[in-house]
């Protein structure tokens, strides 16, 4: 089984950033970038020290790094030959879709990328699955020179942490967003709240959210509840309701 | 002006808990802690070297602090003769419930309290107000003992605060809750889920919220919300729904 020295990068993203920039750093070689975008293309190639394709079929490495949004995917690989090894990066799509392929797998990192974070890869956890064990191998292979913490998961499975990942992340994230709209629509100063976040995750990380959990709907603070609702409006309202009871009936069943 | 050189404590909780260690701390002086449970009552009283009292009027000190739910504000207030500073911790109770008694204020760190949690109170902000201003600089000087984020807001600010603090911690933690019990129904291991919730704070603190949003809502991947609603029943589906909604909204409109 020989291990994968050369890569090229489909996609000009947030993801395709990050895992470009750590291989390089790890000393893989990235031959290509492709994107739709080819000024994006170029911009990531230069800065992975490759080259931008100008159409998929210029395209030869040891693997193909698929970091295009899921609907993309199917169509991309399809334009490959059946020996080209080629690796996705989507928590969601399966791999069934792609059984008839000799060379398919799954190269997934469980964290949220944004253009202007560092992120330290070597904690993150990486969910591979292949068409064929040894590919698979070769891909746990490449997964530990970016992190220590490397797992085999089926298509199941790695839907099912991609599901508790949007709960983890996508979810408080957006009612961090809502508090920050309420601060800003009242002239709070949102620094003030910043000490509360940091211990809100503390807490989190470290005890069980379950006996974390404070505040009014926690309490069955009814009136401070009704004073909140009435300070609310449209979507913002109706979250703070549902939230509410839900809240109240995790405690109170 | 004299400055308060003596507290005593009703309420045996979580806040009493850590304002009363950190007051100690401070050299502060707590003469009774007052609670319905006896027992807790006590055992607070001996932590925080004071004397549990038996009942309301036995104690004497420059300041009572009231640290109960917020519908037992009220009644413990009005057992006070007028001339007694007694300070409530509360995010929402308004002041102007007491304005006809002299000497009430209020004492509010914007942070979640857990009984096991180690809290550095230092960058916590306190809010404070109070019937008279005299008693409102005393009370900011002793917020001061705690904390270097200490200021003035009048009883609809503060309700603002408290209304973003619910959203910033109870909802968020509401979410890592449910991402938990999704882990813990599908055999998954939690330890993976804290490296995104780390980052989702850190990136949360950095960068705007509305610029940090990932996931499916945000990418319109309407595929992945069906597969993930597919998998949830319930409440938790009722959320997830909604929740991708307020997403979708936020990025389409």
């Amino acid at each position: 089984m020989k291990s994968i020295q050369s890569i090229s990068i489909i996609g000009t993203g947030n993801l395709a950033f990050h895992l470009g920039t750590s291989l390089v750093d790890e000393g893989v070689q990235i031959d290509y970038v492709f994107g739709r975008n080819e000024e994006k293309a170029t911009a990531l190639a230069n800065r992975l020290h490759a080259r931008s394709a100008n159409k998929i079929s210029e395209i030869e490495s040891d693997l193909v790094l698929i970091c295009v949004s899921d609907d993309a995917i199917s169509e991309i690989i399809a334009q490959f030959p059946e020996q080209q090894k080629i690796a996705y990066t989507s928590g969601s799509v399966e791999l069934d879709n792609f059984k008839n392929h000799k060379n398919v797998g799954v190269f997934y990192p469980l964290q949220t990328f944004s253009i202007n974070r560092t992120i330290q890869l070597n904690e993150v956890p990486f969910l591979i699955e292949a068409t064929n064990s040894d590919f698979s191998k070769e891909l746990i292979d490449l997964a530990w020179k970016l992190s220590s913490n490397v797992t085999y998961a089926d298509s199941q499975e790695r839907k099912r942490y991609h599901l508790a990942a949007v709960w983890v992340n996508n979810f408080t994230n957006h009612m961090v967003y809502q508090a920050k709209t309420i601060a800003e629509r009242n002239a709070l100063n949102w620094d003030f709240l910043l000490p509360l976040l940091k211990e809100t995750t503390a807490k989190a990380s470290s005890m069980n959210p379950k006996d974390a959990q404070t505040g009014p709907a926690r309490r069955n603070d009814n009136a401070t509840i009704r004073a909140h609702e009435a300070m609310l409006k449209g979507m913002q309202k109706e979250i703070y309701t549902l939230l509410s009871k839900s809240i109240k009936d995790t405690y109170n069943d």
